[in-house]
């Protein structure tokens, strides 16, 4: 009765919401996409977030599916025993100190479990992606920040108290760029997505706007400044990946995100940088690979976390 | 009947080798300490830790005591399935590629267990120490480099391999000093006791040599040069704690190893860089603490690891 276990999966972000139902091997019966204001209040973002579960209930009652669980993946860091987002989300104005799961789950009778959004990501490779053979994983998003996760024996490692994996947060310059969290070279003001466009711009600086995937078309056709930009971001991303490596010696490192659209010689040039950096021994066994499930990783993610946390609340 | 469960430990260092009897709630029963040399070949090496097994047992059979296990704490990354030491270990000249446990175990009926030393230090302080109340810790040693041990959960953390917290590697500077490891920006280069002489001599060349506690009496009087070698060497293990706290979030974090005994105050300016550093979230409950078994942490642990092996092999 395996297939009959579904799921719906939640990934709130700055710009949309998107959501969907599977089943608990990860097949996906019904995908949707709403969008989202990132400066919306805290009570409309909860009705955006209720709407969509709402059409995908509607969409299982059609259907005369039964839903076990209901995944949310938000920006933040969440206590999962509670669903109460802690802080404050970088890239949404209001949403910060929020009671998720107990608003949501006063008007459900299916349970709801809200995790953080880069955990359900990783979750999601983990259970169906680039990492679904393996327990011991690192996956990182390459996007406007950067984003972690992290699966010990099988398991969502977050800390002691859930606040842990905050990998973008690693400090890669001990005296470098101040961080608007209150630390000092933090890994994403260097190497996500938002750091290599502000390098190319600070390098090229007729140009007033550009995308990663137009720089790296540039850098594809030989363009110096472009090449050099991507260079510098497969530094970057290396130097805090090695740190990784020796720390937690995993089996795969999953690099999500934007940026790894851009094709495996991107993922090799980095694991090139990784290899030479870490430590020999830690390194070895480690392989480096791009996500699978594109953006579909969050929502899938959040639904295979929802799935655990009914099984094993 | 617990006290009936005596285990001995071996500390393997570059200059000394420390071991004792211990029961397994902490009990010292007997200690001891023999001395080596770091460029003793393997067989050398070998023959002085079996002497010191030796030494231990004699005693034991004399009080008539039965020895459950014996566990080695040794620098450098080991296989513990099979007590192997993977590469070199970083003070010792031929100390690697060694099959540590099955050179120890061949000559002896009493199960053998071989670790890092750092990892034994950690689980030492876990055990029987300042981590004894809790299952989620980072325990790091400031010495000649600097040694990390991870607990989750109650467990040892060593990676997928056993090639993991190597957290002396983790890069705090990723364009700084190369590192023997072949690394860049290693936090061993900038916050270790060796890394804390350096910046001494290099801001006072008329001096030769000094040692930490120099450095510290310095201090304490006023001195504005290892006043501000103090406060580097401060801020510079803030920035390497503030991402474990990062990616960790732990209950606690024990600094060991010779520089944690300059005093609370040492240990307060610490805990006040990290707080100053760290993600907010991340720090909240996050306590820094002093190590309490002083150099005895390595032999207990790797006496209560060998504990652990010897009940769940």
């Amino acid at each position: 009765m395996k297939n009959a276990d579904y799921l719906i999966g939640v990934d709130l972000g700055g710009t949309a919401i998107k959501y969907g139902i599977c089943n608990s091997d990860g097949t996906i019966l019904k995908e949707f996409i709403s969008d989202t204001k990132r400066d919306a209040p805290i009570d409309s973002m909860l009705r955006k977030i209720r709407e969509s579960i709402n059409d995908a209930l509607r969409y299982a009652n059609q259907e005369k599916i039964d839903i076990l669980a209901i995944g949310l993946g938000t920006p933040g860091l969440v206590d999962i025993n509670t669903g109460y987002l802690m802080g404050n989300a970088p890239n949404l104005k209001y949403w910060r100190s929020v009671p998720v799961r107990e608003r949501l789950q006063s008007e459900l009778t299916i349970p709801v479990f809200v995790d953080n959004d880069a955990n359900a990501m990783a979750y999601g490779e983990f259970s169906f992606g680039a990492g679904k053979d393996l327990e011991d994983l690192i996956c990182i998003t390459l996007g406007t920040g950067i984003g972690g996760g992290i699966i010990i024996k099988g398991e969502m490692f977050r800390g002691s108290k859930y606040a842990g994996a905050e990998l973008g947060h690693m400090s890669i310059h001990y005296n470098g760029k101040k961080c608007r969290c209150g630390g000092i070279g933090c890994w994403e003001l260097y190497a996500s997505a938002t750091a290599m466009i502000e390098n190319y711009l600070a390098k090229n600086p007729k140009v007033k706007s550009i995308s990663p995937q137009e720089i790296f078309e540039q850098c594809k056709d030989g363009n110096e400044i472009a090449v050099q930009v991507v260079l510098d971001e497969v530094e970057l991303t290396g130097a805090g990946l090695a740190s990784l490596v020796n720390i937690f010696n995993p089996q795969r490192i999953i690099i999500g995100g934007g940026l790894s659209e851009a094709g495996q010689w991107f993922i090799d040039q980095i694991a090139e940088a990784v290899e030479r950096r870490a430590v020999k021994d830690s390194f070895r066994s480690v392989e480096i690979v791009a996500a699978q499930l594109g953006n579909k990783a969050g929502w899938l993610g959040a639904a295979a976390l929802a799935h655990q946390y009914y099984l094993f609340p």
